[in-house]
């Protein structure tokens, strides 16, 4: 009895003092990271020295190489290649789209435009009507017009909601399918409202796909001041357009997921994963689509040496190698790892940008979301303390489906990210030194935590 | 006995449904802020038409034009300008640092500089070797050095702070004060490295003030990559710098406040005052300081409005006339209303930028501090939950002073902002619409509760 009391005691006493060296523990990884963390200047050779890294193209290979070389400098215990067929899609010779007729009569207006990723483009003028349509339910009822013209989405992305995701998740369908929507019915080309309320005029490209059973007809995005441009005008008399495009899909091509360890002292065998995708689009510098996960990656693993933490687990830094356009890399990660059996007991990802922390998204349990939940007030001063249910990582998301693992978004303030998302704009400037150090910090005590106590 | 159970059952059914009410309330000023929002439309006049505002400046009167006609625009029930003395301090023709002499040779190395706010420069050449030094206590011990030299603080601002402001707080006495201290020991000039973390080389200007026992010298902010420079040369070898300034402090002039009130339908003699200031730096936009909280203030008119909201309690919306060198504005607002024995229930000021909001910081009793905190949930889906003690703004603090006024100040994500703050790099282009729109959206929900029920 006296020792089970003295056990209850001592609980409360072991709780505080757990929490104490935690926290200091955070504190150390903070202070490290804000006076010595290279997470700004890698992103700035991963932005300026490599630039736009689309998996296949030679500026991927680099990065490769880059990342291969920044993770063995960062001192970990093994830093190796996991090889994987990546999508090879090529832009081409730039992409064209002009008004050439208003009302009947010749002009010659250019639109700013990019083609979708993986979009096919013959590089010879498509020249039609423009058939506007705010959404699908527009196309099916006015389906009989179709034959033979360009096909404008001008869906808007919806400013009400308090996290642009949502309005993302909400038109992304437009760009993704649009194009095959408006084939069925005999469209020759399709643009989209680019998915974004930025205030500039770049448009915004990203993954689509062909559905087989129709044509594949060129697809590209318009900025928004054009997107209203060509709105007002197709609805006061008929417009031509011309496009260009020059998209074509090369045969699949090697590529790796980059992977570096810090080998765990209890459980070497049981394996925690923090990553990012190394591969952005062509258009820009992914600064903030990766990079940012990518230097988050590389700083936690910076951090961790230089405070001379001996994890306990086998910690993954990794670097996946084609999340734009194929989810090779996280695919090839979980498929590795379950044709091992290997033990996966967390991952965490960043792929929302750099931005200032907010928090944490898990996709978890009832009951590790308890246990994470009472981490959470270590992260409040770090502006890392909202935990919700649900997220993740495109990347991370095969690990979780096929092993069971549970997983963990780091999730930035999301009010800039979809102004630069996919755009040329998204590049080094747009990345805040301290905002992109602050997320290393809440990402480094994660996996600390995680580290030390489970799930 | 009955009676007092029906009023016990009542209670948390009333405290629901007004928890409802509220919640969509907020829910309208935002969708109707997100969709019809005129801040960020409103900033582009302010920064791009008038420019830079110090005080006593003609762009200064210009603004208080635009000011006034902004709110009469926005409907409010009146719109009236508050007379006040303000400061007059002119830059002149144009401030120039160089280094001109290394190791006894001859160089010329243009720095990047600002002179301090109010300090002064006849517009001669001050030629005279450097002494750099860290902080106040390196100053006094070397003091028998100090005479005929420049003096050179390189204090740096502290980066391991999570809230980038408290490294300000600590590093401000050296702009403010850092002439007076060296010229007692008969220094002839002196230079600040600016009070920033930016990563580019913008000096970072701001108010100073002479102590009236010593001469008047020259005072100016360096960049930080040439602080660093001339810290690494004069560490090396002697170093001589030229400094030419042409600041001068006019006669103090006529300046306003602009005021618009929507009128109290229950309560108009008694007042909730939300406001930021009008004036700013001269070398930049003031796009965030403080247009941000200018166009935050002229939102929640709008939006109130809008919604065809008619407050209890008459509501003010203040551009204070004169906050960066004199708070002049301020403090005549609080001398009016305290002649005036006006009943100030609350005041709110947005004065930290235009950045993703994180909540807001009260000086309040316990008592208040309890029921604010009771709303707290109702701000976290907008970003603005973190409720904290303490806090306000240097505008409404003469009111809170003298007249007992519980106040809170607005509070952004502050990672961001001393990288631009007083430096030519505070423009409309480093604002972002939507974090714009969130912070009016946050204030506009405070403005409501505390004038739906008071404090």
């Amino acid at each position: 009895m006296k020792k089970t009391l003295l056990i209850l005691l001592a609980i409360p006493f072991i709780a505080q003092s757990q929490t104490t060296t935690d926290s200091a523990f955070i504190k150390q990884a903070s202070d490290e990271i804000f006076t010595n963390g290279k997470a700004y200047d890698l992103l700035r050779q991963l932005t300026k020295q490599v630039g736009g890294r689309l998996a296949g193209s030679p500026q991927f290979a680099k990065a490769i190489t880059w990342g291969k070389a920044s993770m063995q400098a960062m001192g970990a215990d093994t830093v190796y290649l996991q090889q994987c067929m990546v999508p090879h899609w090529v832009r081409g010779k730039g992409d064209n789209v002009a008004i050439v007729e208003t009302n009947k009569k010749a002009v010659n207006v250019s639109l700013d435009a990019l083609a979708l990723g993986d979009s096919y483009g013959n590089g010879k003028p498509v020249v039609a009507e423009v058939m506007a349509v705010k959404n699908f339910d527009e196309l099916e009822k006015r389906k009989d017009e179709v034959k033979g013209k360009i096909v404008f989405f001008n869906y808007p992305f919806n400013p009400t909601y308090i996290v642009p995701g949502r309005a993302y998740g909400e038109s992304g369908v437009y760009r993704h399918s649009g194009a095959s929507r408006a084939a069925k019915y005999g469209a020759v080309a399709v643009l989209i409202r680019s998915l974004t309320e930025a205030t500039d005029n770049n448009p915004h490209t990203g993954a689509m796909k062909y559905d087989s059973a129709f044509t594949k007809i060129p697809a590209a995005a318009l900025g928004l001041q054009d997107a209203d441009k060509l709105w007002e005008l197709s609805k006061a008399s008929s417009v031509k357009v011309s496009i260009t495009m020059h998209g074509k899909q090369m045969p699949d091509t090697i590529g790796y997921n980059v992977i570096a360890e810090l080998r765990g002292s209890q459980f070497p065998d049981q394996y925690i994963t923090v990553g990012g995708h190394l591969d952005s689009w062509d258009v820009n510098e992914g600064a903030h689509d990766d990079g940012a996960g990518v230097v988050h990656t590389i700083e936690v693993l910076r951090a961790l040496k230089a405070l001379n933490y001996h994890p306990k687990h086998t910690i993954r830094f990794v670097l996946f190698a084609n999340e734009e356009d194929g989810l090779r890399g996280g695919t090839k990660y979980a498929d590795v790892a379950k044709a091992k059996n290997e033990i996966h007991l967390f991952a965490l990802e960043s792929d929302e940008g750099g931005f200032t922390p907010r928090g944490f998204g898990f996709s978890v349990s009832d009951a590790q979301y308890r246990k994470v939940l009472a981490w959470q007030p270590l992260f409040v001063p770090y502006g890392g303390g909202d935990f919700k249910r649900g997220g993740g990582g495109a990347d991370i998301g095969p690990l979780a489906a096929k092993l069971k693992t549970p997983m963990a978004g780091f999730n930035p303030d999301n009010q800039r990210y979809f102004d630069i998302h996919h755009a040329r704009s998204d590049v080094f400037e747009s990345v805040n030194k301290r905002e992109l150090l602050l997320g290393a910090i809440n990402m480094s005590g994660l996996i600390y935590l995680i580290d030390q106590y489970g799930l």
